[in-house]
């Protein structure tokens, strides 16, 4: 590793990381994927840490991920939802977190409908933040895992062609990840039907396309993206048939990509609709490793922002 | 105890285990009874397993009581609730436990209204899946907290009337009672109105009567179900007091069981539905030892399929 | 301290507190504070003791302050929100503390829309019960958290006059701040609009005026209360603005006070409605101390109730 620790308290957002912050992150991840092997996975590592989890947004597996990070290294919990908040009863959010911070927490994990939130409560708590997903802006911890599962499966990043397909325009994962890709030497291209490609996507230095076959070519990792099916009723596409027919990865299409691409998705997938099963549940598909590195990568970031210095293992 | 251990990873219902089994599985409950009568009721049994809980359909009594043997037995928790599930978001179940099996918890402890989702994610999950409840299929620790009680008060099961009265077509409770108590020896009466005995339950050994005098002539064990009273507008009967005046048991009708025969519910009761307070809250009554008894099976069945050897106290 | 232990195992409310009591739990609070401000803020004074925090309405603040209070002390908590318990089955309130109490939990911090609540599960449970607000009657804690916060910025409570502003009528705080204020020797005002002061709060013991600055002339705390704007269908008051400029706490308001005033709320906050962001955010508002104290108020409290003896330190 060339850094010994992360420069801000905060994690809430791939952008202001740099390739070295990165590596940190990969490389404890790496070693913290070990505890999740062994029959105890607990190591006492943020014993008396205190983790608030705030889920403005549901979200079990994300939520879950977070959870079993903080329970594997000892860290103590307390989970919010959003329902029967006072938020609701209309207080500020930042009389909101001036409450939080008001209570010692060491840590706020975050998720929230809408972009900066993260970002606002990271410059008002002395408490860290993580942003666990801010509205359609980004998802560090998911390009993380992303990352994480590509330099396991392919060794690197640098060089590596990606192609991510689907809803670009309304996804944070989309954003983290072509951050993170970029900054790491990969070379990004991002696919989907005009309506759900957002204008000046190629200022972040990634190509853009509508062409399946075109993004397909070449590709080390193809990364599906889920169909926001809810979002349909905006005609933002003619039809679910009529997208797979387009933007439907299947095993036929695949072998348009280079013979040891692997297939990547962020969950829960819609089968049938952007992925086929043959595909999803292939051999090329790595789509529960990253879940399970999802664990790891939540584990580094926590240990990272409370710990401050490398992982060496259980003294 | 005949056997050491459990032969399955799961505990999916009563039909599977076999005599010797529930035996193990009451015996290891016993002694874990004894550590709920501790100033500090804990012991580091299950330090470090994570057991998840999944709760799709409400049920407070039911978590509470797996959530405490979980902290008795020092293993973590994860909770789940239906609402704000990526299972909305129409994930298929498959895909679910896949995801929840990539986060590598030890143990999954389900409810769920379809009957045969524990058997299907036992199946395909690493981890160990308790049956909390599947529809009107099976409740195998309601049973063996059932029979816990009962043996702590008469003894044995074994030669035993047991008369299980109620909406018995509906009830999970009923089923994984019957396949117990016939295991261990019982002679098992079910009793209702006509609309809620189901057409061919003499097929699983038991007798059926409208008849509830003759239900309880002889009994040892008198339980009772509770009145779904949420069914009531399918007229599966015609009113509350019409119901009493059949099936609802009070003093003067207990009269016609043993002389020392005890009184079960599942709980909740409804007073005045099916039982009166004469008779809930009588010595006769072993509703609330049924209670405490949920916490030591429940214990004994997550030491057991985690653990896998009989509890021989703190070393 | 004149006394070592509460006498009772509840804290149903301040009423029946002696002075004496009062003293403990205020000395002992400020000695938990110190836990909080350690890296690591945790001691295992309660490990193994389980609380079941009950709230059948929603409070995000309180019940993180009670549970970031049950982990700082080690303990085990069980959390159970309104929606989906057996209440909803229809089963009795005593049905359901019985239930709870054949689990043998240890504690039970219960939040509950009506008076009487807290004092009607104690009277029948042998765990100990603490009323974590009951309809509009009592909220021990908050009061307990008010007289600590005074405590440490004035040097005492005897001999002040305490103000407190905004819709009497309806708050359990007010109540609770009454009974503790008059026991500690503080003199006490309360001002609200006439249809938000009820009709014999004299015999309280506290002087009521419509008259906002006569209530802060020479005053040494002025606690401003929420103002339930949800309760405003009902004419309580003709709008916010009218409300604000007759009943709200700005600046040039506080100069009536005495110099070194402290202005206090239980949160959440109405800026511009009951406060103005010239006080709350101001030296003279201690309100985030508040929220501070409120974690070691309930440190004191589980402590006290569960252990028995004036906390000394970890040994």
């Amino acid at each position: 590793m060339t850094v010994a620790s992360l420069r801000s308290k905060d994690l809430v957002g791939i952008e202001p990381l740099s390739p070295d912050e990165i590596t940190l992150l990969l490389d404890t991840a790496e070693s913290m994927r070990a505890i999740g092997q062994r029959p105890i996975k607990k190591v006492p590592a943020l014993r008396g840490r205190m983790v608030v989890n705030l889920f403005f947004e549901a979200s079990t597996r994300t939520r879950f991920s977070f959870e079993t990070a903080e329970k594997w290294l000892s860290a103590d919990s307390l989970n919010f939802a959003a329902k029967g908040s006072s938020v609701e009863k209309g207080e500020s959010l930042l009389d909101t977190a001036k409450n939080l911070q008001a209570m010692s927490p060491d840590l706020i994990v975050i998720r929230h409908g809408s972009p900066g939130v993260p970002h606002f409560l990271a410059r008002h708590l002395k408490a860290g933040v993580v942003n666990a997903g801010d509205g359609a802006h980004e998802h560090p911890t998911q390009a993380l895992l992303d990352a994480l599962t590509i330099r396991q499966r392919l060794g690197r990043l640098d060089g590596l062609k990606v192609s991510i397909v689907g809803d670009i325009a309304h996804s944070r994962v989309v954003r983290s990840n072509i951050w993170l890709l970029k900054k790491m030497g990969a070379r990004v291209v991002v696919c989907g039907p005009p309506t759900l490609l957002p204008p000046r996507i190629e200022e972040m230095g990634v190509e853009a396309t509508t062409d399946f076959d075109h993004a397909l070519d070449g590709a080390d990792v193809v990364m599906m993206l889920r169909m926001q099916l809810e979002r349909q009723g905006k005609s933002l596409f003619p039809s679910v048939r009529e997208y797979f027919r387009h933007y439907g990865l299947d095993a036929k299409r695949l072998a348009k990509a280079k013979p040891q691409a692997i297939v990547m998705h962020p969950g829960p997938m819609n089968r049938g609709v952007e992925i086929a099963s043959d595909v999803a549940d292939s051999g090329r598909s790595v789509i529960l490793d990253q879940v399970s590195n999802g664990v790891a990568v939540r584990m580094a970031v926590l240990y990272l922002l409370l710990g401050g210095h490398p992982w060496e293992g259980e003294s």
